[in-house]
Formats: C-alpha cells, sequence, structure tokens
C-alpha cells in the first residue's frame, strides 16, 4: 500500500491542468494513465478511518468551478456581489451547451469515459480497480428554472466534479468504478416534464414521448431536434439496461428551510414523500356582483376560497401538505361574480397511504362545500347561497419513494466522520419534499441523496443561496459517501430489486 | 277637448313613415305640425285615468325596434331564434354610429326635435303645449358590452322612442316638453369610465378627462377622435346647464335576479346603493409546494382565501354585498407556493355609512388575518404560519343615491295603474345595485328607474334576456310615469335642490 503522504506528493499535478482545462487547451500528454502508475495508487478498500479523513474537498475549487460555470445562462442580479446573480439556464439551449461541453472537458480531463446517451445524459465514469461491476454514481443536473439559483441540480454536479478532483488529488483507485451522471431536463422547464431524462433511463417515461416533447412556447422545437442541433443526441440507448449504475447519491440544496431552522448542517434523504396534482374546477354563475344578492350567488371563488381553506385544514389534520399554486378564474371583472374558477391542488406525505386518504377527503368535503353544505365550520357566519358544482381531475401522482438502506447508512456514516462529535448535533434525517432524478435512479440502482441548508428556504428563485462551508461540507459527505459505498460493495450481496415503475 | 277615438283615427300616419325611415327616406312632407293641428290634440293635463289607460304601447312594436337595430354590433348567438344573440356594440364604433343614426331619424320623424352635445349624448325633444320648463326625458344608451345582452340600456331608449310613437299615434300634447335621451359609452367597455357623458352632462366628470379617455387596447383612438370621426361630436357643451332636464325616468332590465324570484313584474327603484371599489394586495414568500412545511409558509392565497371567506361574512353581518372579481397571483406555477395575491373587493349596501363601517371592518380584520391571527375562527384547524403583509387601496367611490319622491311616486301610481287591483303582488320597491345614467342624472334634475325581470338574475351576458310582455308592461310603466309627471309638473313646486356632485 502506498502511502498517502506518497500520493500526497503528486497532487499538484493536477492544478497545473486547469488554466489549460479552461482555455480549452486540454493535452493528452498530462493525463496520468492508471495503467502505468499502479504503485502510486491508494486503494479505498485498504483505507482506514483515519486515512478517509485525509481525503477533503477544495471549498474554494469547489465554489470556483460552480460560479465559473455559472457564467453560462447568468440570470436576474439580487445583490452587489459578481456571484450574487440568479440562474436561467434552460435545458438544450446554447448555454446549457456551454456548461455540458465544459463537464465533459473536465471530466475527461479527470480521467473519465464519458458517454452521452439518446436524452443526452452525459455519463462520466472513471475506472476501478476492478470494473466487473457497474460504477457508483453521483448524479443531478445542470439546467435551472428560468428564474432559478446557483445551487439548485449545479451543485450536486460541482460536486461530482471535485470528487474526481479530489481522487485525482490523491490518486485515489477505488475498488469500483465512480462516476458523475448529469441528466438532461431535470426541471421540465423549457420542455414541460420534470426528470424526463432519468425517466427515459429508468423505463418509466418512453422516450418517444420525452423526444417529442415541445418547448414552451413562444418556441416550437421539441427535445429531439434540440438535442440534435446542441450535438448531445447520444448513440447509446437512455437505459439502465445499457448504461447500469452500482449506486446514485445526489448531493441537492433542501429548497426548504427546515436545516437552517433546526441549526443543521446536513440532511441524510431517507426517501421521498408521495404527492399527486388535482385540477379543482368550481362552476358557479357569473352575475353582477352589485345586482345580485347574497343568497342568489353560486359564487365559484368564495366557493374555491372555501375549499382552498379546507384543504390547508385536513393537510393540517393529516400532517401532510396541501398547496395551491395556479387559480384561474371567469369572466374576471371587478364587478361580476365570477361563474368559474379553476385551480391546482398539490398534496404531498410521507406515506402514500396519508395522500390517498387525504385525496378522498378532498373529493368528498369539496363537494359538500360546492353543493353549499357546512364542513366544519366552513358556513358559519356565511349567507346560504345557490349551489355550485365541483369536478376533480388528477393529474399526476407521484408515489412514495424510500432510498435504499445501504447508501442512507453510508451517507449516515460520512456525515458522522466528516462532523465529528458534534455530529449529532448538526445531522438530521429528512424525506424530500421534490422529486428530484434520484427518484428516477432509486428505481433502478440504490439510491440516497444528501441535503445542505437553504437561505430562508427560498429555492427556485433568483436569490436561492447556500453557503460556501455548507456546500463544501455537503460536497464533503457526499465525497466520503460514495468511497465508503465502494468499500463496501463486495463485501454484501446488494439485495436491491426494483419493481418496475408504474405512473 | 278633442276625443280619444278623433285621436286615434290619426294613428295610421305613423306607421306609414317607418318603412321610409328604415330606408333612410324621411321626408318632412310627413312631419305631422303641432301648430296646425291644435283641434286635433289631446292634453295630458286634462286626461283621466280611464283615458291615460287607453293610451298603451304596442309590444309588437317595441320588439320589432329593438330587434331590428340590434343588427348593428350583433353578437355571439345562444338560441336558435333569428333574435337569439349577444350584442357587442362598443361606443363609438361604426356599428354605434347606425343605430345612433337611426335613432336621430326616428325621433326626428316623430317630431322631435335633435341636439348633440359634445359628449355625442343625443336628446330627442317633442315639444309640448308650453315650453317654458325643461322636458321630462326618458334616458338610457345604446352601447353594449363587448359580450353584452339586448336589454341592459337598449330596452330604455326603445321604450322612449315607443313613448314618443304612442305620444304621436294618439295626437297627445304633454303638457311640457318630453324627450328621449341617448348616453354615450354608458358601459365604458370601450372607454374605460362607466356613465361618462352622463357624468360630463352633470359636472362630475371633466369635458377634458372623457375626450382624453383612450379605448382599451388594441386600438387607441381617443373617445374625442372618435366623437369627431363618426359625426357626432356635437357642439352644443355637455352640461346640465346647456341642456337642462326637468326629470329623467328610466327603464332598465333589472340584472339581477330579485323581480324573478319574487314573481314581480315592475321593481320601482327608490335609488342606487353606496359602493366602493377596492383593492388588496398580499404578499408572502414564495417557496416550494414540497419541501416548505406548513408552518414555514408566507402563502399568500391561503391568506387571501380566508379574506375572501372573511369578507363576505361581514357582508353578511353588515347586510352589505361583497365580492371578489379579479384575483391574481404570482408566480403561477403548480409546486410554488404564491408569494404575492392581488383581489379586487366590491362592497355596497344602501346606506353610505354600511359601506364606510365595512370597509373599515375589512381594514382592521384583513390587517389581523395577514398577520395569522384568528379573526372569528379563521384559523381554526389550521397551522400556525409565517406572516403575511395586506396593503389596501380604494380605487372607486360611489357614494349611495335616493331618486326623487316625485318621480318614484309617478311610477308608483303608474305601476298600479297598468298593473290594476293585482298591483300589489306584482310591483316591488328596490335599490339598484349598478349604477346607471340615471345616477349622474338625478344629481341635475329629479330622477327615477324602473326595472323589469331579467332571466335567472344572468346581465352582462350574451343570454341576458327580458321576456316580450315584461318589456312591454314596462315601457307602458315608463310611458304612464312620463305622462304624469307631466300633469303634475305645474301643480307642485319642484324642491328638488342638488347639491354640487364630488367624488
Amino acid at each position: 500500500m502506498a502511502s498517502p503522504m506518497a500520493a500526497r506528493r503528486c497532487v499538484s499535478l493536477v492544478p497545473q491542468l486547469r488554466p489549460q482545462l479552461r482555455k480549452g487547451g486540454w493535452s493528452k500528454g498530462f493525463l496520468r494513465s492508471f495503467s502505468c502508475t499502479s504503485n502510486w495508487r491508494l486503494h479505498t478498500k485498504d483505507m482506514d478511518e483515519e486515512m478517509l479523513a485525509t481525503l477533503k474537498v477544495n471549498q474554494g475549487r469547489l465554489m470556483e468551478d460552480l460560479h465559473y460555470t455559472c457564467q453560462w445562462g447568468t440570470g436576474q442580479r439580487w445583490g452587489d456581489k459578481p456571484t450574487e446573480t440568479g440562474m436561467s439556464r434552460l435545458a438544450l439551449t446554447d448555454d446549457d451547451k456551454k456548461a455540458r461541453d465544459w463537464f465533459v472537458a473536465t471530466t475527461k480531463a479527470l480521467g473519465c469515459h464519458v458517454t452521452v446517451d439518446s436524452m443526452g445524459n452525459i455519463f462520466a465514469v472513471r475506472p476501478g480497480l476492478r470494473n466487473d461491476k457497474p460504477p457508483t454514481f453521483v448524479g443531478s443536473h445542470l439546467d435551472t428554472q428560468p428564474s432559478g439559483g446557483r445551487y439548485d441540480g449545479i451543485l450536486g454536479i460541482m460536486a461530482g466534479v471535485e470528487m474526481l478532483r479530489v481522487l485525482a488529488d490523491n490518486w485515489v483507485e477505488t475498488t469500483y468504478p465512480v462516476g458523475v451522471v448529469n441528466w438532461t431536463n431535470e426541471e421540465g422547464a423549457r420542455f414541460p416534464l420534470s426528470m424526463s431524462s432519468s425517466g427515459v433511463w429508468a423505463g418509466a417515461i418512453p422516450l418517444a414521448k420525452a423526444h417529442g416533447l415541445r418547448e414552451i412556447a413562444p418556441g416550437t422545437a421539441t427535445m429531439a431536434e434540440e438535442l440534435a442541433r446542441i450535438g448531445y443526441l447520444g448513440s447509446t440507448p437512455a437505459s439502465y439496461q445499457n448504461i447500469p449504475m452500482g449506486a446514485h447519491f445526489e448531493l441537492h440544496i433542501e429548497q426548504g428551510p427546515l436545516l437552517e431552522m433546526a441549526n443543521k448542517k446536513i440532511g441524510i434523504v431517507t426517501g421521498v414523500q408521495a404527492y399527486k396534482w388535482l385540477t379543482v374546477r368550481v362552476s358557479g354563475r357569473g352575475t353582477h356582483t352589485g345586482t345580485t344578492d347574497l343568497k342568489s350567488r353560486a359564487d365559484a371563488l368564495l366557493t374555491a376560497s372555501k375549499m382552498i381553506v379546507h384543504s390547508h385544514k385536513l393537510a393540517t389534520a393529516n400532517s401532510a401538505l396541501a398547496s395551491t399554486g395556479i387559480l384561474n378564474l371567469k369572466p374576471g371583472s371587478t364587478n361580476t361574480v365570477p361563474g368559474e374558477v379553476t385551480f391546482t391542488l398539490d398534496i404531498r406525505a410521507k406515506a402514500n397511504e396519508t395522500v390517498q386518504r387525504l385525496k378522498q377527503q378532498i373529493l368528498e368535503d369539496f363537494k359538500k362545500i360546492a353543493e353549499g353544505r357546512d364542513v366544519q365550520g366552513s358556513n358559519e357566519g356565511c349567507t346560504p347561497s345557490l349551489p355550485c358544482t365541483v369536478s376533480i381531475t388528477e393529474d399526476f401522482d407521484s408515489p412514495a419513494m424510500t432510498f435504499h438502506p445501504d447508501c442512507i447508512s453510508a451517507v449516515n456514516q460520512a456525515a458522522q466522520a466528516v462532523l465529528g462529535h458534534n455530529s449529532h448535533n448538526l445531522v438530521m434525517d429528512m424525506v424530500s419534499g421534490a422529486g428530484h432524478d434520484s427518484v428516477y435512479a432509486s428505481k433502478r440502482c440504490p439510491t440516497s441523496m444528501i441535503f445542505v441548508p437553504c437561505r430562508d428556504g427560498v429555492s427556485h428563485n433568483p436569490t436561492e443561496f447556500c453557503k460556501e462551508e455548507d456546500c463544501a461540507l455537503g460536497a464533503q459527505v457526499l465525497l466520503q459517501s460514495v468511497i465508503r459505498f465502494d468499500r463496501v460493495k463486495d463485501e454484501r450481496r446488494v439485495t436491491w430489486k426494483q419493481e418496475p415503475y408504474t405512473l
């Protein structure tokens, strides 16, 4: 076994590459070949806790990578500092292509084999000592919301690149290959289907459907057209069968306030909550506000307001979430009582049964509210009026997902190692409220996620922010999780077995 | 006094004019001159109840006029019959010009002097026996909503024309002049200020402001430009001082369901309720629906929903009306809790004090609701969450208006006479919920209104409908009201005194 000190003597090689990489001047002469330097290698399976602790992410370098790549698709400015802008890097735009090109060049420079599949997913794989099992991946996405921030997705990719840098710096050879995957169009902001490309990879979304997704107006291009245009329509079929993964770890900004409020640094994500998206349409009668007395109205907006308040009460009673993000009404005139209101209802809970029960209660109670019947005091103090009608459709159903215990365990151990004796105060188990590519990845391989704090819980917003030290802590836990998972990979029998995914 | 029979012998003259009028072929030769036919005249002051009752509107002719003129600006079809379409005759369009031209030609043919003022208001005056007092007017409007019906405004004008026809048919000479006025842009649908031209006439709206009103997008013309373009920019200043009125009666479709629900035929409108238009802006925080627990939210839409329900409760408690017709939210995404909601609040009551009290309660309670405090159970069953802020502006204030007792009395007597011994079952006193030109007219002369039933209370809608017999009954009450008012005009001392109008 080479000593860690010997390994560290070679660290200086890699930083020299960086300026050339950034200028696109990568020369093959600098590529360190694993086949001819075997005596310099540090093997993960041979590392003890002390040695593992010496593998540290470089906070400055991580943030440099992150902000450097945010030059492509810079969004709205919210502060005075150069990095205080949001991001607007929609999938498969010219800016996205530039970020992708950087990712390919950088990971290749770090010794990776790069595969692009038919959904433009980019798999950068660093070979291991043995290559007879699929790689352990770090994955996330480079695309953003039209008015998004610098951390959602991007941090996960940059932490993956930083992992590759640390392994390279320290001449670490993993037992099995490790990789970083950039999933295409996670946000679904340009092509309206979230996590569309990890979904195709997992076999949950048909390739033709994803290829045919048309960008939101005013543009008219399809996803396949844009993949071809920017040169990322790969020849390898997007499928877990063609590109199998041994595991998938994802570092992500929390997008909620729980870590910050609890003063925690690391969220160990044990699963993703279940959710359904409903559309509620309330039909009443559009009438003149001045000439129609209260009892002669079928006020669709008053009825919808009662429903929205009631959905919140039901969510509270069920320890669930219920949210209305969109509401439209007709005809829309100050002196006309709305005759029709349509609103969305996003309901979530940890367990599928809770979401199903909440939906059932909504169906029953909304019908009563529309008919003018009192539901838990909904009519108290109100004038009895004419009935409305309500129709409710379920647009999307995402069942609850539990991440793999081995991945969760690896993250847990990594967090404890990184945060030391105070880790019990700084780490908390969480359930992800939002969907992520990890949801689809977990259909086909052991998966888990790591959350880092999100300022004020604000995400999908230019001001989205995670402190540099928190980003680095998360990246450190990610790195250690991957190595720990790699170390136990051949010691255990993976019992993970996926059911075919059904929507 | 000439006998009614003698008068009726001459009726046949007028119908002969109709085809020529419709072809625009009016000839002065047909004009019956009052100055040379005095011995044929029937004088209103000499008529007893029996004779008054013989003056009857012609239902078929009234509806023929109404539907004939609806060829200009025909709107959306809602039924199979030729007349089963709505109207879309925006003020000062080519269609409005055609309807105006018909009105001018028809009233001139019926012996009227026509004056067009600087707001395009058309005053058609039929001379009386004495002309030393201002005319008693019937008034309403020929313009419609973009997706309006055939009755709102139009019925009032057609009933005025029918009044002129009946007086002509029966060779009736009123003591004082009577007239019909078509007010410009009552709807405010094209040039966004309701009752703009009666407002200028009353001195409540400056002429320059009205002339400068720009039509709603995509057009860019001003009201003055359009008045000039269609030839209705009159040289007489639009003012009660230049064109004084002795009284103003208006027949109008109710636009609400009260008459229909009470099985009444005639509404005696004793005044117009007070109203204010408020805009409420609720600011919270836009966050992810999946990652933000209920207690960490400042949900602007949940808060607005509580406010809308509460405004209804306050209206109920105050025997008032509160209505939200417009609601907009940001950012508008299924999985984002709205950070900002803006909605309108239209509050009305018979008394100014009630509207003021209601507004005050809204200001106080909405602040509490925004802060997360409970107001009459508004938080029961809810999760305590982060506060929102609220700001409320008052956009429009229309104080209550009480119509003139003499006009109300004339309508009351007319309704009793027309409906006979059953009138107590068919007539009801009402307060108008909506604004009308009569509101401005009543600032400068004794005024009242007559309502007729409105199917299902639906108005500002292509399907707006009033039965033919109900239209005719209303026109009959209007006719008799004008004659009754004319009869008492020189017997009483008008005590009406107007305060200068202030908004």
